[in-house]
């Protein structure tokens, strides 16, 4: 039976629950596929730590590039993480003529155009499964599955952390630091969380996304990026009243030759199947002309998750390989030189229901004053309440917008924080309304 | 630019949704392909229809064997629909040479063994992704997207008619036959609705999920299927009450070398995904060994969104026709030769948890009758509710049981009937708890 020879770089969380997935499907897979995965090569820093799986001493090697230049090894497996390194050895790789497949979001986000024009030149392939979603096989879903209509949205809950801790706050009435802190307790958060909780992860994910699905490039420095940092307790509890959930939310839209896109806090209508992922689950809504909305589900993040979508992957690069097709579906599902580069469309332009939460001195006339402002910036308020007694103490306000320009906005509540009877800075979550509430 | 050229054989919805995809999508598609898609034929009794798209009169045969005898026609597109005509003409083309996409699955559902054998014999591709979930990619996603590990259960909303009626049913609080008349009226059910509301299309899914998911083959008349006729506005009522909510499901699990599958109303917990598949739209939850839950949803029928799954597989056959890798991948993901003909557990063996609802004389003691010959065949309650007053009138009882085998509750429900203070068939609905709450 014919062998596809896998090189394995990085043996870390996913490598090790690669080896472990190989290890119980082999000979399963073997029949269903008509040829064997073999791990040929294993490379790490770290040869000596026990990861609970049997792999014999002789395939193991420090050097990552020894995989590269081993004329045995078909595919290399990316795993290293970061964009140094990897972003050489992947180069290396398909420059030696192996395909390859990796769970690396940062790589690509930053490096993903070179490395694609590379797999194209070189007619091979490049998997990333892994790097969106988790397990969810939502890059294969917009690459092909979806192929045949046109992709007009995509909103994702794609950082399982940042998801996580929003759920807890939410599940427990707490404050974001303390949630944190017992997250990193339970490894379920990095000692640096920036990546997590800043929406930097999630926009990685977000420039990957909008690629597959738009067949169009935008920088991922360029796209605005908020982090749930400042979401409170109190926010979390008035989304509730006004029927809303609030998550950590990658928004892209296609205007034309425009692309909108965001990642911020946003609430979600309730009734919105985004606003049932709870915990580490991650959840796509991808919005599509004739299709409408779909949705995918299932677990972001994970040894054993992600490691099945880095297995699909391989799989699907050496059948290719096996049948000589390698490079037929380009990494992304069409030429590189096929893709635009889109204009963004600044966050002032965009346009979206708000969420304000005012602490103003109750006193009567104080609603007057704020509201006239945002008359003045056509901002209409759809709902406030207040939980006053008009005796004269600081209350929380809260509003609720129609649709409104976030232009207007930030000039309005410039005028707002000059009021005298403000005493705190304004917090202001964006709504999505336009998810619809009932799918 | 070459092209690959097309027949559509039926000119139907879907046809024309296909249509005025290659209409709108085409140029772009060219693009993105590096081909052109062409519609070279359109077979259909009616040609005089008018289907709100330009299709040039040359086109047009009412012969859709003519499709098969073309040598210029790459790609049959096979939408008529129905066992006989389809199938002659899909394995016509399949030893004419060419791939063949088709929406069927009444027809792959019994002549699916057939047609995949001559697929594979033929190194052709045969693309069904629109047979199940309309334009949902669960096709692609278990035979590659999911690829990488074990699946061992599937749960599936799968029929958009019979969950339009009982969303309906639960929303209006209403009779099954007058939201049935309704749904006719509004064309969102069939005058002979059998195929829906008995669970008959269900089943016809259910196979094709099992082949996909397991690898394995039952043959679909030896699901047991049981449809939502009997469910009433109640049983809705109760269920909400007790934290449920009913659904159609379609549900498989793979136990070692049996399978357990059945299609029958099903009471779902109220905060699992599937529960809030509300009106036309379809769910499936695929549960992955290494994976956990994930979950797809979207329009499970329609012009449109059928016609997006379609072209996406359309686009996958035909790709594979330029690159020279028809046929690398089989139907099924696997070697039809591999696959098991897998033992069907018996309903009888199945367990899972039950709702009953009687109708007893309210007089004390029944209770007790009641709940002694359930505990005589280790069936434990896990909850009951009665709504009577001990006065003597006839008052509906609603019991919940523990996990229980069909078989024992079959035989107590014997027992129970034949009580004199019973006065009406005991409702009986499965519980699926093993869904769990949460995800």
């Amino acid at each position: 039976m014919r062998e596809v020879r896998l090189g394995l770089a990085g043996f870390g969380t996913i490598g090790t629950g690669v080896v472990k997935l190989l290890e119980g499907l082999g000979p399963a897979l073997a029949r269903r596929l008509g040829f064997r995965l073999k791990l040929a090569q294993v490379a790490d820093v770290d040869l000596n730590r026990d990861r609970g799986v049997a792999v014999p001493r002789e395939l193991f090697t420090t050097d990552a590039f020894a995989l590269v230049s081993d004329p045995q090894i078909d595919v290399v497996i990316e795993l290293i993480g970061g964009c140094n390194v990897a972003r050489r050895l992947v180069l290396a790789a398909l420059r030696a003529g192996k395909s390859v497949v990796t769970a690396n979001k940062a790589l690509l986000a930053v490096h993903g155009q070179e490395i694609f024009r590379s797999a194209e030149e070189n007619k091979l392939d490049v998997g990333f499964e892994a790097s969106v979603g988790g397990g969810i096989p939502i890059v294969r879903t917009l690459r092909q599955g979806l192929s045949g209509d046109r992709v007009r949205a995509v909103y994702g809950i794609v950082n399982g952390t940042s998801n996580y801790i929003l759920t807890q706050m939410s599940e427990q009435e707490a404050e974001f630091e303390p949630v944190l802190r017992r997250a990193q307790a339970e490894g379920l958060a990095e000692a640096d969380p920036s990546f997590d909780v800043d929406g930097i992860d999630a926009a990685h994910k977000l420039t990957l996304l909008i690629q597959l699905a738009f067949g169009v490039y935008v920088p991922f420095e360029q796209i605005p990026t908020e982090g749930i940092r400042h979401v409170t307790p109190l926010d979390i509890r008035f989304a509730r009243e006004l029927g809303y959930v609030i998550k950590l939310l990658a928004i892209a839209k296609l205007h034309g030759r425009e692309v909108e896109a965001r990642v911020h806090p946003t609430m979600v209508p309730r009734k919105h199947v985004l606003a049932d992922v709870k915990g580490a689950y991650n959840g796509i809504t991808v919005d599509g002309e004739a299709l409408g909305q779909t949705f995918y589900y299932g677990l972001g993040a994970g040894m054993m998750p992600t490691a099945t979508a880095v297995l699909a992957d391989v799989i699907e690069v050496a059948r290719n390989r096996v049948y000589g097709s390698s490079g037929a579906t380009p990494p992304l599902g069409y030429p590189i030189g096929e893709q635009k580069r889109a204009r963004l469309r600044p966050l002032e332009r965009c346009e979206s229901e708000f969420y304000l939460r005012l602490h103003a001195v109750d006193r009567p006339g104080v609603l007057g004053q704020i509201a006239s402002i945002l008359g003045r910036r056509q901002i209409s308020i759809a709902a406030v309440t207040q939980h006053g007694n008009g005796e004269g103490g600081v209350v929380p306000v809260v509003m609720r917008t129609h649709r409104a320009l976030e232009r207007n906005l930030r000039l309005a509540l410039r005028e707002i924080a000059r009021l005298r009877v403000i005493r705190k800075p304004v917090g202001v979550i964006r709504i999505e309304e336009s998810l619809g509430g009932a799918s």
